[in-house]
């Protein structure tokens, strides 16, 4: 049997194909992207969520390298946690490579690995695929698609793409080269899926320019813009913003200033001699020659921003005077967190602009129209929607089916299914699938919670526990120590006492006369019985009986 | 002194005067509204939150009845849990009397509560007040704003409005009224502000019939349309939709049917004879004939519509030729739980329509040119913005002073603020302020749980516990049980064997050599640098020394 050509998405966090898709064909596999998620509000107590690679640990030989398409932690996060298992080559293009390298240099893991530098309309060659690059816009620079030619066809990945008409650094999503390639031929393409909800065209990142200008014209007092350490394009416009109001810029928060001062030496951040000071010398200047920049966003707890918002920030104490940006979009799931900084920032007195109110950030992700370009330049045989939850996948399917393609011809499947492509030109999704669990990441652990303890920790963060020590005498059953009762996260217990007092009787007429084995059990139904008829509430019950 | 006039804002989680707000002059309080909030994701456990009626409490002879503006959850739902408190009348208008006993009824509280009627343009006396209500449009009929004259002036709320100039159900917000006060002359006004950040108008109404026109036009078989269910405006268009394209109109759901039968009894809801089927009729009509209407629109985990999404709904099975609407906008905190709801929407291979891809809802609430156009009408010398949280008040007040109200003039303020105004015309914040703390309702238990509780639930769900028991010889001191370990929500205990070995050797080891009180304290400091050491994680650790 001729061997098959394999696309998998993997990821997490509910998105499909985000943080890592394999290309495999024969004996070698090509992995596109190595990204995390950050966890959703029900997986409660994890820190982060990267993608399952059993499938490429079993094949570790077969693999001959990780391709990153750009370098946002969605699509590099998840580097410190694979590289250690699976010491692969590593190929990106200079930024890529050096927001990559701050991350591996903070995790000890710079010097035991090997990345490739690669440019755009590059070609790599790792036998039997032959790689070409092309770029694509997005919110950071230097982002790259993938041609792929394989024995069976060429397959082309879109990577995080929009097609800007004014990019902040001025460079295009590659027109010319999607179409040669639409020309040549496309077996499949993988496109980013995003933001398949969004009618029309994203807006050009020239209306974020144009919104700080509006702001930068007339604050009084400091500017302050939040927004991610990695989106050095935004960061550009905050300089270029700078320069032409006479505002000096801090980059605040290790992050933000590793990456700074990488992009800047990397020739990938334009920053004039003298523009950039350091937080220690904002007093030599007023406040309105001043603009800060740090990370906090999204509202995350430990961000420069939010500890700003709760007057517990060292270098920058909030006053009236000052105007935030807070220029991002809420990633879901963290809207709530975002508008308690929000409320924060507005009570310690300063004005706030938010994408509600003014154009301050813009997607990096194509829109529909976007989306039907890229299909209408690469014209693939089959199309494969990647990045995005199901909905959005399915979206882009149908957008597909609305430009022609045969409704066979397209597969919107989930993280872990095997699309196969065959020598007669066939395709179909494989019966089986690869593990592709969400791989959970919670302090030194990397995959050793899942449902078990995370439903665990759900009942306990619902109604807390209850721990009902007794202890009885081997020989007469009666009772030596106790009933005490521990608990936690159930009621106050302060003003509890009767209710606590009631189990306790619980406890000591169910040991009354019971004379079989099972005690433990009956206690549990007891007290749960005894729990849910006082407070509606099902704490978890732990019975603890011991004999002496 | 003369008495001075109160305003007191109250409420709930994160929203201020948005459930309650109190007018108060000398021994005479009306409240208005009474309503509850749904919990932020970080009160875990919580069921609902309602405000704080500690001050009714101790002045309950003073409280002359509460006024409901409208019948939606936030303004009537905490009815249940502060009538058995504080038994007053309650005024209401027809269709919101009926919301109310609807839920009063399920509550068993309909006989022992006191109801009236009132109407719009309708004037109440209470002593000392004397209220005036006016229409206002909203997402649900027979919503009313308020002009209370008290011997120190008029004041006047809003109530939750916008001007639609296209309402469901023709009535447009009362302009003349309100431009009748403001030439009357009004000393403050309370005012709506949720939608003080987004610019313009909101759409009408009509933009929601448009686009159920569409998708009516065009599906092929049946619709599922999902909604508040006390989203009376919206189940009308759904409605008026199938009278339109010849289908039968389903409602699923008990509040849905409920509150369909009785907005039709009192003539809020026009539907012919024949338009309204039971379920169990659904199988005589084609899928085309046929749409049905649900709760759901937040993605709330027991509703109709999150239970078909995952094939656990008795009536509605779902199938590819299916089309659902989403009628709603998410409430913050929401967005995870929608869009899983999406997802598997999409994957039972619905055609799905929500707000992101089209006009499916619109909001109840003014926009900015509509906040202005009331406080340009109304024109008070005192401006407390409400309704909102922080920062929506913060904006509504800058849009105030846009407008020319002095700084001064305009209070923003949180819930428990006191607004005083005196006879001479002016008005403060009072330096003290009132209990208004979020009463968390949770099983049976009304505000016995708080901080402490939620604090506990916070650290089991992200650690979980570790119950660690050991019993000695009260007179040896040698260990003659254990030491045992219980563990939930922090590991997962099949594969952590070593893990718990290590703890209990820790314990041995801190035990043997220990001579002075104090044990539990020294386990719990060494089992907590242990278990840290090893997973980076900081379980709620307990340790039970016992003796025998």
């Amino acid at each position: 049997m001729n061997p098959k050509l394999k696309i998998i998405p993997l990821g997490g966090a509910g998105e499909i194909g985000k943080n890592m898709t394999l290309v495999e064909y024969a004996d070698a596999i090509v992995v596109i992207d190595a990204g995390l998620m950050f966890p959703e509000n029900d997986m409660l107590g994890v820190d982060i969520v990267i993608p399952d690679i059993a499938y490429l640990l079993e094949r570790r030989d077969n693999v001959r390298g990780i391709v990153i398409t750009h370098g946002h932690e969605d699509h590099i996060g998840a580097l410190p946690y694979i590289l250690p298992r699976l010491n692969v080559p590593i190929y990106a293009t200079p930024l890529t490579r050096g927001l990559i390298e701050v991350k591996l240099k903070s995790h000890k893991l710079l010097k035991d690995t090997t990345i490739h530098t690669i440019q755009t309309r590059d070609t790599i060659q790792l036998d039997p695929f032959t790689i070409e690059t092309f770029h694509v816009s997005h919110s950071v620079p230097d982002g790259i698609g993938l041609a792929i030619t394989t024995p069976l066809g060429t397959v082309v990945h879109s990577g995080d793409f929009k097609f800007d008409p004014s990019p902040v650094d001025g460079q295009l999503t590659d027109f010319a080269k999607l179409a040669e390639l639409g020309g040549r031929g496309v077996l499949a393409l993988m496109s980013d899926s995003t933001n398949s909800d969004s009618p029309g065209h994203t807006p050009s990142e020239e209306i974020v320019a144009d919104s700080f200008a509006r702001v930068f014209a007339t604050a009084e007092g400091r500017i302050i813009i939040a927004t991610f350490a990695s989106n050095i394009s935004r960061i550009q416009q905050v300089i270029d913003a700078a320069i032409r109001f006479n505002r000096k810029v801090i980059p605040i928060g290790r992050s933000m200033q590793d990456n700074v001062k990488m992009a800047i030496g990397l020739g990938y951040l334009r920053a004039p001699e003298g523009i950039l000071i350091r937080a220690d010398q904002m007093h030599k200047h007023e406040p309105r020659e001043l603009v800060v920049v740090c990370t906090g966003g999204q509202g995350e707890p430990t961000s420069a921003l939010t500890r700003m918002a709760n007057h517990d920030h060292k270098q920058v104490t909030l006053t009236s005077g000052d105007t935030v940006i807070l220029s991002a979009t809420p990633i879901p799931g963290n809207e709530e967190m975002i508008n308690k900084t929000l409320n924060n920032l507005f009570r310690a007195g300063a004005l706030v602009y938010y994408h509600d109110l003014m154009d301050v950030h813009v997607s990096g992700h194509a829109s529909r129209e976007e989306q039907k370009l890229m299909l209408n330049l690469v014209r693939p045989k089959f199309f494969v929607p990647l990045h995005g939850e199901y909905r959005h996948l399915a979206l882009h399917a149908r957008l597909a089916h609305s430009l022609g393609l045969a409704r066979e011809n397209v597969f919107v499947v989930e993280n872990g299914a095997v699309v196969e492509f065959d020598a007669e030109g066939n395709a179909r999704v494989a019966h089986d699938s690869v593990p592709a669990s969400d791989v959970l990441v919670d302090g030194l652990g990397i995959g050793d919670i899942g449902a078990t303890v995370l439903r665990e920790r759900h009942h306990l963060s619902e109604d807390g526990f209850l721990v009902a020590l007794v202890t009885l005498d081997a020989h007469t059953g009666e009772i030596v120590f106790g009933p005490e009762i521990i608990t936690h996260g159930f009621v106050y217990t302060q003003t509890s006492e009767d209710l606590i007092a009631g189990a306790k009787d619980a406890i000591v007429h169910a040991i009354t006369g019971h004379h079989d084995t099972g005690l433990s059990a009956k206690l549990k139904e007891v007290l749960s019985q005894y729990l849910y008829k006082q407070t509606h509430r099902r704490p978890m019950i732990i019975p603890v009986v011991t004999e002496v």
